[in-house]
């Protein structure tokens, strides 16, 4: 079990309709420590990939993407979310449905902030149904720039995003993968990671 | 002319309609040396005062935030804005006004995260005519807390939000405050600010 894993078990708590709530650690107070081991973690995960830039969606992949922008010493990009893009403004526009909201919302990145050079991190607190890091995705293809990977902290298994990002041959890692949840017992099933074997070659290719 | 006024004035520009435009390097595109800088001089100016806790306001606080809570190693919590928060729901609540929405919001911490034992630095990315400060303020009072400070990478100095909290006898640092600008010789005035003397007193006062 990692550091994540077992801050979750500890602090987390399951409610009814297989909802887990840590926002008192992740995505509304925030566990500085918790945060930069995610960082860390997210970083030695990709250690074989080149990433020149960390892109995130607002609001709660913020904090995430600046500790790793910290730790790679490269610049930090929050793609902005609304009704109000306008496409003609410069920007890299695509749409993602929120859940919370339960609206399509746009999703977008002002021109100049995404290179075609730019070998880019996406990175996000949770993922669920994959809408968010689908849209990002989206938006780093529209730059004709290349996605080097994507970090999440805790995913939500039971749910169709990893799958769908996973077939795609997307460079996925989730810290956390929560297969099972259940309210009753208040327990938590994550899913067994296998190590990502990596050689001297593998690493030389950086 | 310290760091932000000059990167202000390399990398800014100005819009007709005295919109500066700085997100290239502070809230779209973050800049991650700027925004170390920005944490260190902040701790800095707040070097007499006790923190225990950092607070912003999503979305574009975060990044601040979560550097200065790196640098101080405390907790951090972004405020929720929106329409939907449920006061019955454990939450602290209060109101801003949003010039960019043209609406009100509520803005929101679940009281779990404010404790009255807490210290807490206000802080983010501008200040204009305050509302998000004030909001703040008052969800920290609402949880019989204490305003350690409040800390601004901009303010807008023509806007009314700085005199009010000055008035009110708010310790209120921003690192660069923009007097006045001119879109058409693209010029930027910064008010001079004296630097705060502090006694070998103070500093033990800490």
């Amino acid at each position: 079990m990692n550091f994540l894993e077992e801050k979750i078990l500890m602090d987390g708590t399951i409610k009814q309709g297989n909802i887990l709530k840590i926002d008192s650690f992740l995505n509304h107070q925030i566990d500085i420590d918790i945060m930069r081991q995610i960082a860390y973690e997210l970083k030695r995960r990709f250690r074989d990939v080149e990433v020149n830039k960390v892109l995130t969606i607002e609001s709660s992949g913020i904090a995430i993407a600046t500790m790793l922008g910290n730790l790679y010493d490269v610049p930090v990009v929050f793609a902005k979310k609304g009704e109000s893009a306008n496409v003609t403004d410069d920007k890299y526009v695509s749409q993602a449905y929120s859940f919370t909201h339960k609206r399509m919302n746009n999703v977008f990145v002002s021109q100049p902030y995404l290179h075609a050079s730019d070998k880019v991190l996406i990175v996000d607190d949770f993922l669920a149904d994959g809408q968010a890091s689908l849209a990002l995705m989206d938006l780093v293809h529209q730059a004709g720039a290349q996605v080097a990977g994507i970090g999440i902290a805790v995913e939500k298994g039971w749910q169709r995003g990893g799958k769908i990002l996973r077939e795609m041959g997307c460079r996925l890692e989730s810290i956390a993968i929560i297969d099972e949840m259940d309210w009753e017992t208040q327990t938590i099933r994550f899913r067994q990671q296998p190590e990502r074997k990596l050689t001297k070659t593998n690493l030389n290719m950086k």
